[in-house]
């Protein structure tokens, strides 16, 4: 890659033109009685504001430096590799190093920002996320590969299907670990759909957002793509994994189980957090820690198997005060087979809807009982009218998120024909979703 | 009370009468190879497991103690005023001590656990709480009265309306605050309705409840109620509250402002959070800080405004990834007038929704949105589908938790003529319950 098409123009182009400066070439800048040192990176081709320069500091984070007529820039060191670069777009990668699948769904890590109109639009392709983190090459033999450019609201079980079989083809094509670059909203409900339907897998499946755009200055694009390549190329485990930063600093970050993990925060960086577990690795520059067992070890031999089918009539109803049986008597005549209620405290609902919940088991709608506590677990058995619910046929779910129950009641009836064993297996652990009441009962007179 | 109405019976009543010892009286337990020492407290009326004394210790807790023939209890010291306590179950308080009501709802706090189910219904009177902990009348004087007597998740916004009247009455009568026992589950919905039923209040209300029944051996409710009693006597402050365990030890609690605090965990003790903010106090022990600044201060010349009505026409919306538009339509052929939608991320539904959402706008729904996250702010400027929600007529719920946005919308319809005034009102701030955007932006390329 060259200046000419490293998206720089204007002002900014003739600048770094006239001062000798290329993409990869390690620059100063003092902007603004501001003084900043780092390698220059290329823009988002299109649209992008054509005063800034795009600079990756030594911290590994990119900043963005406004450039105008009194701003001073010099090289400081030549980049290297300038000549293979341009003649090729991916880095050359070591040989001994793994090979790493990087699939490109969309999202803000695969996101620029429209200036127009302040908005962020999914446009960068895995080959822009590439070369917008060269280092890459320094941990994988990177596989970049676009399944779809979708904002994560806007993808369905549909989509998820559609994952699983790409991923599934990669992993059959013998990579040692598999990225998925994806829109931090509905990653986790994507992360545990890939848990349900690739199982048995061999290598590792690591889904990673950013929760900024990745052609913003401080995008946390880099740091999670570079820390789930490193960490899917190597690590001895073979789990879908959601890999996010742990902190607001850029030290390291986390590999939580896909079944696990919750956005909990609408913009920290650290915002994703395992809920009633712990994270499974910890990624701090080359070091991973093992913090939680995976369930499964890596192992090429293992045959992966692949169910990818999500049966979507599953409706998720979060209970309030003043809710309406109504609206479960709605989801039935809708065709809904699976309700997934989010109810209160231990896994309570309104004595108003429970004639409801009871006809809607009734006309065979499996109904599933999460918290929206959200921490902690469903016990059903405290309270008078939770007895009365299990004894209707309402399903606990444990320690489960309900984010999680919703992904798996499509999961399971798309793939069994019985209601009664949807019922069964929803209540039980299939790839680590929940786990049994732990033996120590939280009672305990101080 | 004597031992004749204390609870005990069978084999405890009769070990408990022949060693001459008495509700109120210090005793040592000796029983299955542990020492216990503490105040022996009645047992629940009805019901109570024979085989337990249940004994206050030093440290606050109530502890349960099952006695066997090989049990040895011994009179350790006398306690006070059993011949007064005789005549009056209401011991008699300092008149210099502030007056409180203490209004029982139901819920665990008022509750004993069914013996035969195990379950737990709701049964205790104020009367019983006071009773169960009489060092209350170390801190007020109180005033007791049953108001209802509901498990949580059945409380309905009707029951908020029959609430805020009756808080509204004992304020009239000038008591220096008022102690409201509820259920856990939806004790954060009633006190965001409260908060905006009862504005410019001249004193505190504290909402208090218990995660373990109050006649059971680890039961938080003691500290809570001493705490919260405690709290609005004598705090310089006039908000709706709700007073919780702070942590897992009996060391404080919180006093959290009423439309910012979620039950963020099914069963711990600490299991209530203020969201996006700070508690307002902290009490531990005699000790009262102030964490947060109240948005009024104590002053019993101001005049109550009583606002108790509420629309419970409004559909909670939590939005997944094969969410159907559908269950929108049938919200407003249902009669629903307000929608609150749980978005993802920053505030973003699935466009799979968005002619439904544009709609309902349409035909007069008011339609907010939050965000399932918890944490965080609504950003609808920053994504190109969230703008084009916006140009619907969605209103962004800023920092506010989806339960307190219900629980206004209901009020804010029961309050208001127009649609147009019920939408501008969602959007801003009224009781504390939302902040606008802070000034620094997330944003720090460092």
């Amino acid at each position: 890659m060259g200046l000419e098409s490293s998206g720089y123009m204007g002002l900014v182009l003739k600048i770094l033109t006239q001062a000798g400066i290329d993409v990869s070439d390690r620059i100063r800048i003092i902007s603004n009685g501001k003084d900043y040192e780092g390698i220059l990176i290329p823009r988002a081709q299109v649209g992008s504001d054509p005063d800034h320069i795009v600079v990756k500091l030594d911290t590994g984070y990119n900043v963005g430096v406004r450039i105008g007529v009194e701003s001073h820039i010099e090289l400081v060191k030549r980049g290297k590799k300038r000549k293979s670069e341009r003649h090729s777009n991916l880095p050359k990668a070591n040989p001994d190093l793994p090979t790493v699948a990087i699939l490109s769904t969309g999202g803000t890590i695969a996101s620029k920002v429209d200036y127009k109109t302040g908005a962020v639009n999914p446009a960068l392709s895995a080959q822009d996320l590439y070369d917008t983190v060269p280092e890459l090459n320094q941990h994988a033999r990177v596989i970049p590969r676009i399944l779809m450019s979708l904002l994560s609201e806007n993808i369905q079980p549909a989509d998820w299907s559609i994952i699983a079989k790409e991923v599934a083809s990669e992993i059959r094509k013998g990579v040692d670990g598999i990225v998925i670059a994806h829109g931090t909203d509905t990653i986790t409900y994507t992360s545990a759909a890939l848990s349900f339907a690739l199982q048995e897998m061999p290598v590792p499946v690591a889904l990673v957002g950013s929760q900024r755009s990745s052609d913003r200055p401080s995008s946390d694009a880099a740091i999670n793509l570079i820390g789930a390549t490193d960490l899917v190329g190597r690590v001895d485990a073979a789990e879908v994994m959601v890999v996010m930063h742990g902190q607001t600093d850029d030290s390291f970050v986390h590999a939580h189980r896909g079944t696990r993990v919750r956005k909990s925060h609408t913009s920290r960086r650290d915002a994703f957090q395992s809920i009633n577990f712990q994270p499974l690795f910890k990624v701090e520059g080359s070091q991973i820690s093992e913090i939680t067992q995976p369930l499964l070890r890596r192992n090429p031999e293992r045959k992966l198997r692949l169910k990818p089918k999500f049966d979507d009539n599953v409706a998720l109803l979060k209970t309030y005060p003043g809710i309406r049986g109504e609206f479960i008597d709605n989801f039935v005549e809708c065709g809904i087979k699976g309700i997934v209620i989010e109810g209160t405290g231990l896994g309570h609902a309104s004595e108003h809807i429970h004639l409801s919940i009871k006809n809607a088991i009734e006309s065979g709608v499996v109904v599933a009982m999460t918290s929206q506590c959200i921490s902690g677990r469903v016990d059903m058995n405290v309270y008078r009218p939770g007895v009365e619910m299990l004894q209707m046929g309402v399903i606990p779910c444990e320690n489960m998120l309900a984010e999680t129950a919703v992904v798996k009641l499509m999961w399971l009836l798309a793939n069994n024909k019985s209601v009664e064993k949807v019922s069964t297996q929803m209540g039980e652990c299939i790839v680590g979703e929940m786990d049994s009441r732990t033996e120590q009962r939280e009672y305990d007179p101080h």
